[in-house]
């Protein structure tokens, strides 16, 4: 038998495996995926399921994930300080621009999606509240990598340059690398000790964003006033 | 040492416990809600950070719920065939009432809201997607434990007339037990076999659902629409 350690370590490789793909995984697959015997995988994918963190669909045989993940991570977004900060803030840049305004965190793989306001039209939305995006070529990833030090040794040239003005200016400006047509603007949250903490950003089709080559002058004074405002209620000395 | 399937469940022991309260425990409280050695604790909780379950606050000491259970949770959301095929339906229900509009599936420990559309006005109100919510007393349980069939044995009577009334009518109203003032509709929705998979609801100050002492039409037929219509949606036969 593996050690408890080691047991916790695969139950999370099991919950990572299932937010991939379909999200739905026989026994079989499983295994495979992870390497691991049938049988150990079997033992694993039992006890999540007594925890509700794993859901078994009897009809196909197959296993994903279950909804006593949503209720944790639910309480992770009500009890995080800077979410809580943000929401009436980024509420009101939404709701000044008319766009789809996201507030992101740093997370080991990207920029973790805390609070996502969709457009108010009526085009069919999907809330993106709990994705992972990836921190370089976003404008969300761009602004929470803009401190105040040098760049990294190794950053490319061009990137080097967007990080600068990105510091200089306060802001970013990038297309979006999923949505074809779409632009992002970003600009940093700083916490109490001058940090970058965060990342709020407002995003709409290029045309919404920019007019003839320059960005529109009231989306990036509502944007940078709503990235002061939530680094001011976050304790930031000179926001 | 214990066997690993007692490791998961102390893993979950600990995740259900920082959803509690403040949200931000100590080790000794953690072992000692847990009714463990600190050290086996400290073990669980070291792996668990480093999955990016845990999160660990090294200035206040404690420890609480990590980013990654965002990111799963928001994986099971959007993986997930029910609300996915709710969320058009009960934004249009939303649009149409101009009130909030929950979606909630069966869970554990309740109602599990998997979808909330807040009220199109000014007033701050806090998303509520992940909230678990009590079967009993409120309009989502009550619609959703409405079957085609008997009330179950040990039933009230009350209780039972309530489930009564609602299997007949298709809906049921009820104040709301935690905000006062406020008054919730909700009706069930079924799924392949006919059981009931879900229930959507309409929450407003009591004076918007109710004329003199009857709810208003308009309402009752808005929200047994959006309850067909998912219906039909999920493969229910005769929604």
């Amino acid at each position: 038998m593996p050690p408890p350690i080691q047991s916790l370590s695969r139950a999370a490789a099991v919950l990572r495996l299932f937010a991939t793909g379909t999200g739905r995984f026989g026994l079989s697959d499983t295994a495979a995926a992870l390497d691991l015997p049938k049988s150990t995988v079997h033992g694993i994918l039992h006890a999540l399921e007594q925890e509700g963190l794993v859901e078994h669909d009897t009809s196909s045989g197959t296993y994903g994930l279950g909804p006593e993940l949503v209720r944790l991570g639910g309480s992770w977004l009500r009890g995080h300080e800077l979410r809580a900060r943000a929401l009436a803030w980024a509420d009101d840049l939404a709701r000044v621009t008319g766009e789809a305004v996201h507030v992101g965190v740093p997370h080991p793989s990207g920029v973790l999606i805390v609070h996502h306001i969709v457009r108010r039209d009526r085009a069919r939305q999907v809330l993106e509240t709990g994705r992972v995006v990836p921190a370089r070529g976003t404008a969300l990833g761009t602004a929470l990598t803009t401190p105040s030090s040098q760049p990294a040794a190794g950053t490319s040239a061009a990137s080097s340059g967007l990080l600068r003005a990105a510091r200089q200016r306060g802001w970013v400006c990038l297309p979006d690398r999923v949505r074809d047509g779409m632009v992002s603007i970003a600009a940093p949250v700083h916490g109490r000790n001058r940090g970058t903490v965060a990342a709020v950003s407002v995003s709409a089709v290029a045309a919404r964003i920019h007019e003839d080559a320059t960005v529109r002058d009231r989306l990036v004074s509502s944007l940078r006033a709503c990235a002061r405002a939530i680094s001011h209620d976050l304790g930031a000395a000179h926001p």
